[in-house]
């Protein structure tokens, strides 16, 4: 992959500019001072949602799962990380930014993935620049990062999954890796399990791999985007009452007490895996729905069995489930598959643009806004679906009639406004890709420093 | 058992009566009048909870479980359910009132106790009344039943396990059967199969048995409730806002698409009972609790891994498990035990009065009564707890402290009224008995009607 050729921040030069450089640089280093040029690269890196569910490690350090998972990688468009990684002599530690505040870079899962990428690091030269580092100088170079998520870092987005493939995919552009996406996977994994799978676009498999090392613990890309482009996606922002146990330590604590996890790995989860490559292959909904939604219910199970028990889904997660069965049980077939990673948001999976409008007026029925509540800023992405859904505005919302398949109408006490945040449309995506535009840069050229 | 013998309705006649009765009975023959004596009987049959949970049948018709179960009967005193049987010549069919109210008794698990019972009806002579009952002629006699619950029927707390039971028990004991409880429990488990277990106080195991025909799936007392008897119950009965799914049918779901209930029945739940015995043998409370609580949630877990999922807890349900959770935790050693059923509502076990009160405390600061109700209402049963806590009226509610393993104080939002209905303090009780005053009896002996 030939990026430098596309990215301007490293072709500005001229060989004027070289000479008045070069200068520059000899005069400062006469004077004691440090060099100043920066090296930057910006790339954008997609979320992913699992359909057959990691949870569970067989090594809490290189972070290698009890069994192989299976995600669909959302539209970058809607949900995605943007990270500039920078390099310049005069920078004297490593320092990252994170949605404009600084955080600590000190946590073991960030230092595996720089260690391991430093590692890995290959001699550059930037002729124009006149800037030439050798793989041993990586070592000692200070890096500057600044990451930024279009969505709520704190939402159970998978916001880590995407801050981590983002990290390390860039890094690795930056510091020349010849690594392919697949290896790349396996060092983002050792910051975030889930992040190896935003390593590509579409449809994407993390395999668990044998190897004590971790080494063929990586993702793999099972199907592009564009394979299966009907799909669309909704996603349920759910209010959450309460803090909810982090992913790592729950799944720490479901390996050491359910009774149950083994025999998921061992038994279920791999057929599971075969039947939903067959799926996604096939682009057979109904399959690829069953299998998304049991896995799912599956993982909530194992959390449920392991002690103490550990709930994420709430009652509202509840009510988001018993409305898309119902639906699907009316129609005979499955319109929507459902799915909840370690929090109470549902991610729902329509089969297609006209299923996902008659979804999206189901759950704004249910679902209405609170009264004070913008519908523009209630259903936010891809907005095509609300006017496919025809509703325009709040009269829209409130004239909605209850969908034939409920046969009582749902009492005022259940409509509970309030419960779900904000909806976010959105539909299968593409993988990380580097930002030539300058502009998208989120670290001044200059300083280095967040713009 | 004798015991006709305690039994006043039988025992009402005298010599002169007796020749009173002939004349009469003599003259309706000639009149062609059907004779008018009513036998009755009346017994009380406690209801129980598990605390290693039944879930899932291998014979859908003779109600036989895929793994043991054992649970704790509860103290008849606050919760059973008294039923009155009456049999007499001038009975043209087979009637049934429950609550007060006529009910059929034309479904299958009704029509499999009656047929059981007729099947193992005894010769019975009552010499003072004149009556003779050939076993052959409870095949012709026609009987009226009615059942009362001391609790609302409705509210999840195991109605249908103390009804049926006490059907069976107290049409034994009409009929002079000779089998024992345990031999009745293979009846009772034809009508509900958790009603097994409450032919026995204390602590109760259903052996799931062997045999295709059901004879030898029957429950054996493990220990009576005299044995263990500081442990101490609080019932929160939760209110619910969506209707749940019967446990008949949500058993069958799971049995047909859970992938984790089979290792549940085979693998986990043979080792767990081994274990709940030998703690209820040595009144070991920390393997007690550990073995209720863990089996609870997993049978909640099976519940979620059926297809579509059935969820039974809600967020109060998952909120009473965080205070308790919190509580062991925070001591070290668990105080509480906490099990459901297929309902929201939470079976809490404290080991001792003295916990008991101070759990007492922790859900009423949590789980506050609504401003209208009154305290009086709030917590039924034994009330002597609430005098342990100290709490006398709801000043002393509101004036609760949060406990001292709570960090943060709960936000006004998150202490919301009315979540639970009302607690019911009990204990570990005793099992089924004839009542042998006449006035309890719920059927008018002359008329043979509910009274």
């Amino acid at each position: 992959m030939n990026f430098r050729a596309n990215n301007p921040l490293w072709n500005h030069g001229s060989e004027r500019c070289r000479d008045l450089r070069e200068t520059r640089k000899r005069l400062r280093e006469m004077e004691g001072e440090p060099e100043k040029w920066i090296l930057m690269v910006t790339a954008r890196t997609p979320t992913n949602i699992a359909v057959i569910k990691y949870w569970g490690k067989r090594d809490e350090t290189l972070i290698l799962p009890i069994n192989d998972s299976i995600s669909v990688t959302l539209d970058p468009n809607h949900l995605c990380t943007t990270t500039t990684v920078s390099v310049s002599p005069s920078f004297d530690r490593d320092r990252m930014w994170l949605n404009g505040k600084e955080i600590s870079l000190q946590g073991g899962r960030f230092q595996s993935c720089l260690r391991e990428i430093r590692a890995r690091a290959q001699d550059l030269e930037d002729k124009k620049k006149g800037i030439k580092i050798k793989k041993e100088d990586w070592q000692k170079l200070h890096l500057h990062i600044a990451s930024y998520n279009n969505f709520p870092t704190a939402a159970g987005l998978a916001s880590s999954a995407a801050g981590l493939a983002c990290l390390v995919f860039s890094l690795a552009k930056l510091m020349n890796l010849k690594e392919d996406n697949s290896q790349l996977s396996a060092i983002a994994r050792q910051g975030s399990g889930s992040a190896c799978r935003s390593l590509y676009g579409g449809f994407v498999k993390w395999i668990m791999g044998k190897e004590d090392d971790g080494s063929d613990s990586l993702a793999v890309q099972l199907a592009d985007e564009k394979h299966w482009d009907e799909l669309v996606i909704i996603i349920a922002v759910v209010s959450a009452r309460q803090k909810e146990t982090s992913s790592t330590s729950g799944m720490h604590d479901s390996v050491e007490t359910s009774a149950l996890i083994q025999h998921r790995a061992k038994e279920v989860v791999p057929k599971r895996i075969v039947q939903m490559e067959d799926a996604i292959q096939n682009r057979d909904f109904p399959s690829f729905a069953r299998l998304a939604c049991t896995d799912s219910n599956q993982f909530h199970a194992v959390c449920l069995d392991t002690y103490p028990p550990i709930f994420y889904m709430n009652d509202t997660s509840h009510r988001i489930i018993s409305c898309v069965e119902k639906w699907n049980r009316a129609e005979g077939t499955p319109q929507v598959a459902y799915t909840f990673d370690a929090g109470p948001n549902a991610v729902m999976i329509a089969r297609d643009r006209k299923t996902a409008s008659l979804l999206l007026q189901r759950l704004l029925y249910n679902f209405p806004p609170q009264s004070d509540t913008n519908l523009d800023s209630y259903i936010i992405g891809d907005k095509s679906i609300l006017e496919d859904a025809g509703i325009k505005d709040m009269k829209d919302v409130e004239a909605l009639t209850p969908p034939p398949e409920v046969k009582d109408n749902i009492l005022p006490t259940q409509k509970s406004k309030g419960d779900v945040s904000y909806f976010i449309c959105t539909r299968p995506g593409g993988g990380p890709v580097v930002l030539s535009d300058e502009t998208q840069a989120l670290l001044d050229p200059l300083t280095g420093l967040p713009k």
